[in-house]
């Protein structure tokens, strides 16, 4: 058996900063949990970040540590490990967050953006590890992803790459937040999902989905609705399989565009149920070219919320 | 002054076979052309390539040669030069071309993507010499591309990378040749274009492109359409405006997947004038993520037709 090394994982999500001490074979041997601070700025949060690290570090005594990975919302710079514009964090504009937290604990930080770090915890440890070529897909609030090309992760020449969430549908279709219209994220997103569903219930007065809620509609989200598809519920089914559908069709632009053949699909909408992966299989072979049809693999993540701080520490080992 | 080398450069098209050889400094010094014969089976194109070679291969006498390359239609298979079902060549599933033409010569034969041949055209002698990272568009009957990272083509695992034709731009829109609906191909290839220009023309009278046609509108095509909007004519803009708008819409899927943010536009109806390639970006812009918006760059190609000769000669120099 090889010796086993570790590195160091954080996870630096909106509200939470979850960091580990990871293992080379994938094993999370130590946690802490702290608030993210982001609506105090910069320093606030690296000092949070700075705690975390603290409390996971007594346990690397007499183990070899490789270094520190971070996974970040925003698009990154490699070089300085530079976060920009990171959505929900205030007075956040570019920040070196790998300089800073390099300069605090004295060995290399390396830092990549969270749906990236997703997709190289599933290429490293996960549900893509036997498959050196795959999208990643993440969907829940939005829609993000990430390429894994020969078993590395594709960045892009400027670390942008896998902004699948703004793949368009409908050029003259639904707004997104991010300006443009049509983007599936606008339409398989949490919030547009939760809100068509508000709409059918209307005419759906028996659906599953609102027993669920107790009638309150306010309080509609896809884990109610996966729970009542679960059940057998139409309605329910209905949204999903369509959602399914719609993601597909961004999923085979995608992969006419960068030719990789199987999508790994997590977030917290990806746990619906087998149906949702069957329709979006079925709509990325109708929008994929014919040679790639027969070869499309859709499959679940494996490693759910454990993702953020394997992939990070997966960095740098 | 480094000393120069050569290659021979095979531009297999469904009509013709155009050879050249090509010095390192991207000069066709001798020329053949040669009907192509796809109708009559793989033997027969095998033969007008070695015919259309054999004829220029005198005037590398004294020369360094570093072998052979060929652009063809179809996904090619790297290894062995496989051609796989190009489009308007009869009895031909999987053809080793590589393979073939090396036997007859004695020398390396190099095979790739007859897009992903001007892309290199480009990367290497035309519009793309000083941009590591573009996205090459193809616009004529079809929608094709090429992607360059870092100078060199990504082809993808499996060779079919860049089939921008194809990415989705109205899941619920029309239909296009390869089964799928909402291909961006439907909306700006050649055919599509001439026949909505048909349509519209019952209601303009007066344009100018009815006249090029000499009334006859089973004339249409975007020669004239271009033609008609050189010279101002308001119908023959607002078509070539609108499809530059959709195709725009493709390309930002298309950036906001692999981030380059680059775009070198050439085929016969990118011909029409500056105002598509304002539009073009425009649409770009609209569709890409926030912070690529302000460097995305839309140019046209540089090297027409004589790309088909070089990008092949450029596989091998």
């Amino acid at each position: 058996m090889p010796q086993l090394h570790y590195a160091i994982g954080v996870d630096l999500g909106g509200t939470t900063i979850k960091t580990g001490i990871v293992s080379s074979d994938g094993k999370i041997i130590a946690q802490s949990k702290f608030p993210t601070l982001g609506e105090q700025g910069p320093k606030a949060v690296i000092g949070q970040i700075r705690k975390s690290i603290d409390e996971v570090l007594a346990h690397t005594k007499g183990k070899t540590l490789r270094g520190i990975g971070i996974g970040s919302p925003g698009i990154v710079d490699e070089e300085g490990g530079i976060v920009k514009d990171p959505p929900n964090f205030a007075g956040w504009h570019n920040v070196a967050l790998g300089n800073a937290v390099t300069k605090i604990f004295g060995f290399g930080a390396k830092v990549e953006n969270d749906a990236n770090v997703a997709a190289i915890a599933e290429a490293k440890f996960g549900a893509g590890k036997r498959h050196p070529n795959f999208l990643f897909v993440i969907w829940g609030t939005g829609v993000g992803g990430g390429i894994i090309l020969n078993g590395n992760i594709y960045r892009g020449p400027f670390g942008g790459a896998g902004e699948i969430g703004h793949v368009c549908i409908d050029y003259n279709g639904l707004q997104c937040n991010c300006g443009a219209l049509g983007c599936v994220e606008a339409y398989v997103g949490q919030r547009y999902l939760s809100q068509r569903t508000v709409e059918r219930l209307k005419h759906h007065p028996r659906s599953a989905i609102l027993k669920l809620v107790g009638g309150d509609v306010s309080k509609v989200e896809p884990k109610y609705i996966s729970q009542a598809a679960l059940k057998g519920d139409k309605l329910a089914r209905e949204i999903f399989t369509e959602a399914g559908t719609l993601l597909g069709v961004a999923l085979g632009s995608v992969l006419n565009t960068v030719d990789v053949r199987v999508i790994i699909i997590g977030g917290g909408i990806s746990a619906a149920g087998d149906f949702v992966f069957t329709a979006i299989k079925k709509s990325v072979q109708l929008h994929v070219m014919k040679p790639m049809r027969k070869d499309i693999t859709v499959i679940p993540a494996k490693l759910g919320n454990s993702a953020g701080i394997l992939g990070a520490a997966g960095l740098v080992l």
